[in-house]
């Protein structure tokens, strides 16, 4: 099993880590297989989206922290009952196939670390499978 | 494979199964691979998040339901198309690593049912790769 | 690693494409194992839900469209950030079990690819491992 480490900056934030997700297959030696990842924190997820135009993750970000806002309503004493929410429906883990030696993507496809409560140092823990 | 069967007592409810799926590992003797959740229902799901204050489950269930109403101008004629839809959007799989004989998770992380439409009884596939 | 290809027709559509998926476990001749789904676009997403009533995906469709609508403060200038919005919320990967052959499904679930951003070409990719 490996990990990634990484280290937040604002409160909501979509960090691109494809090239580390890739790199980790690469030194590994796969060539064929599926590589599982997960995210051991409860606001925070993991998702795919567009790697081109950053303009599409603000987008994301603006539309999402009003849908799911702050509701004064929360019991949650921690006041961040929100980024819970946002996390569940990200998605805490995401199955991505190898194949010749590369994770498969879309052209306009990255891998998203999705900070919904930050700053923070935060962790993805990733296992390859080999077939 | 193996599977949870549990019993639901609310419209919507979350149910913790991390007691579930880790004692399913232990029994299984994997000390490594990964877990493969599937809950064969339209109207529930499956997630990660926060074990410790049940404040949080509840703050999810009351924005959620706001978000995902039951709203007049749905046709499908069973009055629960408000439950599939919050089934897609938590997800009906879950794919977790094992990690020398427990599911990884993080401190804080819990595995929960998803009843949308319940009270039901309902099930909990399970299938372990081992590595 | 197989391949579906499938044409959309509208900008947001649900696809049933169970019968597809299941052709390809069965060609392979796997009794048991996983199956991973995987769409290599931004504006499109994949899940599962009800295969009876098509009420049930107009009802998921009429209400997902006005939670995340086309909002004119979007920055992304192709227009369809409510598409990439959806395609993470919904998922861009499924695992499923293979059991006896057959991919294992609930009486009432259908593996759909949905279409947030249509007309369009698309793919699927599916990747087996055989236990």
């Amino acid at each position: 099993m490996e990990t990634i480490n990484l280290h937040t900056n604002q409160r909501n934030e979509f960090v691109n880590i494809t090239q580390q997700v890739q790199k980790i297959v690469h030194d590994s030696g796969t060539q064929n297989g599926i590589i599982l990842l997960h995210i051991p924190h409860t606001t925070a997820a993991i998702t795919i989206n567009e790697n081109a135009d950053p303009d599409v993750v603000d987008d994301i970000l603006l539309k999402i922290n009003e849908v799911i806002d702050d509701d004064p309503r929360f019991q949650h004493r921690e006041g961040n009952s929100d980024s819970h929410i946002k996390s569940s429906l990200f998605g805490p883990t995401l199955s991505l196939i190898i194949s010749e030696g590369e994770i498969l993507l879309g052209t306009w496809q990255g891998v998203y670390f999705c900070e919904f409560d930050g700053p923070r140092n935060r962790k993805v823990y990733l296992k390859i499978l080999k077939t």
